[in-house]
């Protein structure tokens, strides 16, 4: 087979834990398999490098960083040859550039475009492990450029997707998928396997196991992929696309993301258009937008709730002042709000689940501030203060902890 | 003008230091000059790279070391980029390979083979200051390699030499070429300027300024450079042709090389062909060997003594043994050595240095162990204990604090 696999930060953290690494690695390969081993940075070293660039200047360009930050990987990937050497094992580093991963051009953020599969697979061929920089990549012009958050996740997908990897292996400081936050929830139980669209349910709800953009690019390229911990020998997730047996499952799990606010914008015309205006100011401004809902006020006025990230919520507010000045309206921002999900995907044929769901809120005081629905999911915004007490009553009353 | 200035690792030691390089290179700037700036990494950051290499495997493959190394300097190269953006000047800054510095496949001591100036120039032209990582290339197969010790000064002068700069300044710790070593002779005085071949003898002698390498390649390609301090203003040592006014000049500085061991093989087959079984050995082991003298014996038998470095001896003896078995002779080693050397272009029609050199040692009891002579040189081995007063004395005798 031809194994994948990518180590976060803390997994390759310093050079003993770079030695636990290579001698995992060891043992896949000693079980006859071929492996492209993808690295993050050490933790933290990608950190020391922004403050160091913030001390010389306060605004550096963007292509200046992806050539400082890129770096960080590029230790990682040598010192993890090296500690494959020391073992007696043939392995080889590329960096983004040397693997063939091209991209576009917006430095910081940039998007995967082709990977070329030739001198990797030379490697493989060869009898080499390949390790292969996480998070950066180049563009046509030979510019070094960086993928932003998750984005050794994604070098770690997308090269198995364009190697056409057996299996890939995400191995991150967590055991894997849960119910629900295991700190929070005790009883929490970690998932054998889960489907791409309820993955990204969590991931989008406050679950920090991954970010989206790497599990739709898995979704698109139908990259099966398990995520795992690189601290124990236990199974992870296996994350795929939906199958029949699937269906059966009603709730999947509970997450809650307590890193939002609430806008309310009342007393806006009611007429078409007016909603456009705001989310377009909105978007212009790069304030994510999540929850949003429309119920009409007094007669020809409306009231329009929608939450954004806490770390957006000042943002918003002056995106929407001139907006409101030509449509009418003034908006409120209640902070300390948290977004609760119940996800899985056979929910849209159950409707119990969004009564069970609000009943055992009730029962137990909370309010429910804002819902909104997706084929896969139920979220409400609740009081942050009882965030984790609402997961902790959801996860039960839908017997996750069975 | 065009401009090629050069910063080792003590001037760019840390973000302090990196910002006073960037007040520096505006200076420049501000003078109406375009410039290129080669940076080394920042002092004790490839020390610790190699560290922790070592921590992982014993003998790392050099292909590895390469791709650990050559990140030290892209740091510096975008940290520095950045200083200077942080003081409002465009910057831009580029690995080996951006640069184009094309070498051979010899990881971890590539040799330049030709160096593509367009990138560099196309960025000048649109105004802005080029950041080059010194110490590395890329061969001709995308692999990353490092140019060994004294990299980042050939890099700045091979730049120099590619685009047609009108200058190169090669900043480091020290303020310029000496007469002697200012820390050993209080009245060492800087030289206003210093021929190619004069610096090469001086290099060899351990004047620990610049690598011989740079030097040479300077020399081919006619690139007049200038050693200067980065932490102060003062004007350092111009390195250039030999010209005319210079020939009056009879010596122009003493240098003392205290890492030096002495080996005498005795009684070796006097016949053609001893020698170079005993020369072939010592290259094949990668001994270098400085001082050679031959002296007939006892019939039919020569001696044979010669200088390596001290970190050598031992390599030096090992491989000696199995020629010896076969042409016989004994070897001795002798630590504790010093080469001091006098070097000067007019020396060669001068004999009255040779004699005034012997007699100052002599008239001090500081025995004569080995000479050897150059067109610009005489040096001589003597007691190490004795190297730092050696070289008062005779810096005193040949009139240099004058």
């Amino acid at each position: 087979m031809l194994i994948v696999q990518k180590y976060g930060g803390t997994s390759v953290g310093d050079v003993a834990r770079i030695k636990k690494v290579a001698e995992r690695i060891k043992a896949t390969r000693d079980q006859g398999h071929q492996l492209v081993v993808v690295v993050s940075a050490r933790a933290g070293v990608t950190n020391d490098l922004i403050a160091r660039a913030k001390e010389l200047c306060a605004n550096p360009s963007e292509r200046e960083m992806d050539q400082l930050l890129a770096i960080g990987e590029q230790e990682t990937t040598a010192l993890t040859a090296m500690a494959l050497q020391g073992i007696g094992i043939e392995a080889v580093s590329y960096t983004g550039a040397q693997a063939g991963i091209f991209t576009d051009k917006v430095h910081t953020k940039a998007k995967i475009r082709t990977i070329n599969p030739k001198p990797i697979e030379k490697d493989l061929k060869a009898g080499k492990i390949v390790i292969v920089a996480g998070f950066q990549g180049i563009d046509e012009e030979g510019q070094t450029t960086t993928l932003g958050r998750g984005g050794s996740d994604l070098t770690g997908i997308a090269l198995a997707a364009a190697l056409r990897a057996d299996k890939c292996e995400i191995y991150t400081d967590v055991d894997g998928v849960y119910t629900a936050d295991p700190r929070v929830v005790q009883t929490a139980r970690k998932l054998e396997e889960i489907s791409y669209d309820e993955m990204l349910e969590l991931a989008a709800s406050g679950s920090k196991v991954m970010q989206s953009r790497s599990v739709e690019f898995a979704k698109k390229y139908g990259v099966i992929f398990e995520v795992r911990s690189s601290f124990n020998q236990n199974p992870g997730t296996l994350v795929k696309e939906e199958v029949a047996y699937m269906e059966q499952v009603v709730v999947r799990g509970v997450a809650a993301d307590k890193d939002q606010a609430k806008a309310v914008i009342s007393n806006i015309v009611d007429k078409p258009g007016s909603a456009a205006k705001v989310f377009r100011a909105l978007a212009d401004a790069h304030v994510n937008v999540d929850m949003i809902v429309q119920n009409v006020g007094r007669q020809g006025f409306a009231n329009l709730t929608f939450t954004v990230p806490q770390a957006d919520a000042r943002k918003a507010i002056a995106a929407l002042k001139p907006v409101l000045e030509k449509v009418g309206g003034e908006v409120a921002v209640h902070e300390d709000i948290a977004k609760l999900s119940v996800v899985g995907v056979g929910m849209k044929t159950h409707s119990g689940v969004a009564a069970t769901l609000f009943q055992t809120l009730a029962d137990a005081g909370i309010n429910i501030e804002l819902i909104s629905t997706s084929e896969i999911k139920i979220a409400v915004a609740i009081d942050r203060a009882r965030a984790d007490e609402a997961v902790r009553i959801v996860h039960s009353a839908f017997r996750l902890d069975k």
